[in-house]
């Protein structure tokens, strides 16, 4: 019997680790990860089309081209369904001032916060702020992230937010990765509108969303609801208007204070509701009916040293999909490595490194509607896969703070790591 | 005028950020760091000749080799005075049962805990427990360490210990790192003595200290104080025959429980004090008054979830001089980089940058007594230095959970990246 023919063989795979699926993996299932020892994978054109035991991979397939995976571990590539990594400027001094016990008040005074890097976005060429955000999306690749959302949000003008919007679409050209973009006008309200904050949503209603839309360069429109920024009702009027302009939805929603916007994704069936810090039980009682996800930024908190983070457990027992991301910005996470917020996520979200995993791939993936190409290793997604420095899922939140990436394909293709 | 010769000449440093001098900086001076922009650096025979602004350095030495840093970042190489990096085996499921809410009483009747590592240690020859290490040492020096202490203690009894100290003997020929060696066979009671405690303590005095000290294979000698584990007196009793068999000292001392181990450190003139997590308010005092050196491990506080980080601001107020470590160790910090240990001082510790930095290069040095050779970019002291991935040393602890190490110069050679 002749042997099915595939581009590439990963053989000798010590454990693979997947979640299964293309649906976001909610309560028990969420920790049900297809653990297969002594494994193999076949792809073809850039996707998978077996995986199972070498044995069973290697009787039926044969390939030109055959990677030896050293008996290490091979997952699914991460997903980071929810970044700020283009920008341009750079905020160290600010976290240095929070050392020396600085408030958020005192920065901003000192000319820190989120509107230093609207204004050094704004200076910036495109040219510029693609070459600073380049390394970062490098970076993300390295620590073994193969589809990466980003925002725009710190041009706060349309030119700015379409100057942005360009250097994400060029970033998806330049690098391997997948990426996602969404519209983030509405991060905050820039300087010339803080006494007229309700002229800055009609021009975000009447001008940026139009011409974001038309720009055809956004996939997503994402908005900070919470206090002093946009409340529930600004929230719903933009919302539903990127809506009725044929955008998906997701919100940075209930960070700080429990303002109901979780509720709001909930009623806009938003595909993700983001942050949750201070999250109330009906909000969650809505994300779990309305099957929205929970995007969970655990780096953020751990950054700016707030006490509380997301409830994970009680989101997690109302049955609500849990993902993760690095939330990577300059101002209250700046990490691009999916690997620190597994470690974040067992320690202070209590999930255990088999639902971190699936938070991180399947989950992120279903986040950014991409469930059903990425995010597990099953025949029919893409090939997006990391070969790790370990034998067992279970040591990428335990070894702590470094890079145990080893090899990581994107679309059947070495993109990092030798062969 | 005939310039001097110097073996290699590192130009273009952007900034160059060092502390100064050969003893620990304390209280104001642990901030004082020595900032030169457009900097660069002349090696000799493996040494610092000469540290100064391009132009003056340009100007006065010629060089056959040339470095261009790219205008980057540069500091002394990190020093890390606290690893217990040598071990066999691997405790992931045992981290999986924290996560899942499993206290410290569970893991060990489950068979974790620090006798698993004991027993792995013991079973492994002494090539396999060197082929587990040399990776974790290589990760040392890849995340920017260049010095490395490193202790025994997985043995607990006089051949095991023996066997570790050889391996770490045998890594520092391997690698380019400086590796300090300490027993510590006191680091826990052996499962065949628990029962009679006292004879362990009689072992460790009557054979173990002098079987290490005759074997010349370790410079300090350590010991866990801590309830449970061993008492002020039984720790005295063994530093004292320790110091006698010709050792310096160092302590893990009032980790978790205040049992005055700093004191005792401090009356014994131990060169360091590490933990702390408990210590008092006379331990501080004690510390302050003998000169030796705090060794606070946030890692360790960040990996077990303890609720409480040491007292830092009150030790520096006290006039201590405060150095960092990973504690790197298969059960409470699974970490190589000294690089998440800064973004934890300054998030936890509430240490500026600058002063974290002291912590890991200066200081550190001090707390394995090689503060002579290493920890400042200064000259007549070892060319081990760091080129990093970004220009202002306060983006080390800002950017974190990645690597940001470019190139890494160890006695005036490239060890990690390319010329």
């Amino acid at each position: 019997m002749s042997k099915k023919r595939a581009d590439l063989l990963i053989t000798n795979i010590g454990q693979l680790a997947t979640p299964r699926g293309k649906k976001p993996a909610r309560g028990e299932k969420m920790s049900n990860l297809r653990v297969i020892r002594d494994a193999a994978v076949a792809v073809k054109d850039g996707d998978l089309t077996a995986v199972g035991t070498g044995e069973k991979v290697l009787h039926d397939y044969t390939a030109p081209k055959e990677l030896d995976a050293g008996g290490h571990l091979v997952t699914p590539g991460f997903v980071d369904p929810h970044t700020h990594i283009v920008f341009a400027g750079s905020r160290e001094q600010e976290f240095e001032m929070r050392c020396q016990g600085a408030s958020y008040k005192e920065i901003a005074l000192a000319g820190g916060g989120i509107l230093s890097t609207v204004l050094a976005t704004r200076e910036a060429s495109e040219d510029e702020i693609l070459d600073q955000s380049l390394p970062r999306l490098k970076r993300c690749l390295e620590f073994g992230t193969t589809t990466v959302e980003i925002k725009s949000g710190y041009g706060l003008d349309t030119a700015t937010e379409l100057k942005m919007l360009r250097v994400i679409d060029r970033l998806r050209k330049k690098t391997p990765l997948d990426v996602v973009s969404t519209f983030l006008g509405a991060h905050e309200v820039p300087p010339e509108y803080r006494s007229d904050r309700d002229g800055y949503v009609r021009l975000l209603i009447e001008q940026m969303i139009p011409a974001v839309a038309e720009s055809g360069l956004a996939e997503f429109t994402d908005i900070f609801t919470e206090q002093h920024v946009f409340d529930v009702s600004q929230s719903r009027r933009i919302l539903q208007a990127a809506k009725e302009a044929g955008f998906k939805l997701r919100l940075h929603a209930d960070e700080i204070v429990s303002l109901g916007g979780a509720q709001l994704a909930a009623e806009l069936q938003a595909v993700s509701a983001d942050h949750l810090g201070a999250i109330s039980a009906r909000g969650i009682k809505a994300l779990a009916e309305s099957g929205t996800i929970a995007v969970l930024l655990p780096g953020t908190t751990f950054f700016i040293n707030l006490e509380s983070y997301a409830p994970a457990t009680a989101l997690k027992e109302a049955g609500v999909a849990i993902a993760l991301s690095t939330d990577c910005n300059p101002g209250s996470s700046m990490t691009e490595s999916m690997q620190i917020i597994q470690t974040l996520a067992c320690l202070y979200l209590d999930l255990p490194p088999a639902e971190a995993l699936s938070a991180s791939t399947l989950n992120a993936a279903c986040a950014i509607d991409r469930g059903d190409r990425v995010g597990t290793l099953e025949p029919g997604k893409q090939a997006d896969l990391v070969i790790w420095d370990c034998a067992d899922y279970r040591a990428i939140p335990y070894h702590y703070g470094v890079n145990l990436v080893r090899t990581v394909i994107k679309k059947g293709k070495v993109v990092v790591g030798g062969l």
